[in-house]
């Protein structure tokens, strides 16, 4: 396959960044995909320290794609995505979202009712047997974390209690609520936010 | 959950009627749902044949769904539906054709560029550790016979082979490519259909 862009939405979230660099190391992996993690937009100020601390670069920020290939992470609709997403061919999502989507042709797509696409990428790579990388690991335990504020928004699922336990293990985080105190912090941050807005 | 039904497309063929009755078991021992499969049309002379063969019953025709929850295997698009398709949750997907579908909530969607909905049912059986009855396996063997023309179609994929092969095996058919021939023959009987047509 030729290569292909993975991204999330635009004004990305820590889901969107985090699932966009996993689902390029699983497709690499599991179908020998020549995969890019791209993102639409500069990461928020939550997802820089996620970054940060598991010392992982942030991706390349794209508005077209200029593959023939994309695969879409927690997004599926038109309006959240590149601007020429109607010129090329979607060969996979993952998404945790309600669904408004139409192509032309047969794709894979990997969606539930989850409360953060970095849940359903733990299975898959559980599932296909592909091993985490400890730091993206970190960067899914993140998102998690992120998407179901610490397992506490009515989203959150019995899979992604078990998902944030087993990332951080892999991770090596021993204690994700401390983190994920810090984590949730920095993307409320007024004296960072000040600056900007 | 409640009551949930789960069916193919009109006029079904056999990868729609074997893949509503596997993944209704499916979704019984993976996530407890109470399934039923459905069928949108009766079963034709190959999927009669099948059936036969494995002593399975036909599943029950609908047109409406009385339900509030259902499951679509083999489309996807409101066109080849149930006619209440718009008044009903779809909880689940299970398909291999290209998309055209919307809805307002999160839900599951395992879709895969494979050649029969079958082969993704193998694999969503085997990564989840859910035991396939014999005479289940059987027929969703025969979707896979079906669906790629014994392996020959343009759509086969490695997958198809792997799970043709695997499901062969569970239902206890020593030689798939006879039965194979069996079963597409009974499809094509001028005999049969001519008193029909
Ligand atoms: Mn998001
Ligand atoms: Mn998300
Ligand atoms: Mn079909
Ligand atoms: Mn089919």
């Amino acid at each position: 396959m030729a290569k292909t862009l993975v991204f999330g939405h635009k004004n990305p979230d820590t889901d969107t960044i985090a699932s966009a660099i996993a689902t390029s190391h699983l497709l690499r992996h599991l179908y020998n995909w020549d995969t890019e993690a791209v993102a639409l937009g500069t990461p928020n100020e939550e997802t820089k320290f996620a970054l940060s601390y598991f010392k992982l670069e942030a991706p390349r920020v794209i508005t077209i794609a200029d593959t023939d290939d994309v695969v879409l992470v927690d997004h599926n609709e038109a309006a959240q995505s590149i601007d020429n997403l109607a010129d090329v061919t979607v060969a996979a999502i993952y998404d945790h979202h309600k669904f408004n989507f139409s192509n032309s042709t047969p794709l894979y797509i990997v969606a539930k009712p989850w409360g953060s696409v970095a849940t359903i990428l733990y299975f898959e790579f559980k599932n296909n047997d592909v091993t985490i990388p400890a730091n993206i690991a970190g960067l899914m335990a993140s998102a998690v974390i992120s998407d179901t504020l610490l397992l506490k928004s009515p989203t959150t699922t019995e899979a992604d209690k078990v998902a944030l336990s087993a990332l951080s293990e892999i991770a090596g985080l021993e204690d994700y609520e401390k983190y994920g105190l810090d984590l949730l912090k920095a993307g409320t941050d007024l004296s960072s936010r000040t600056d900007k807005e």
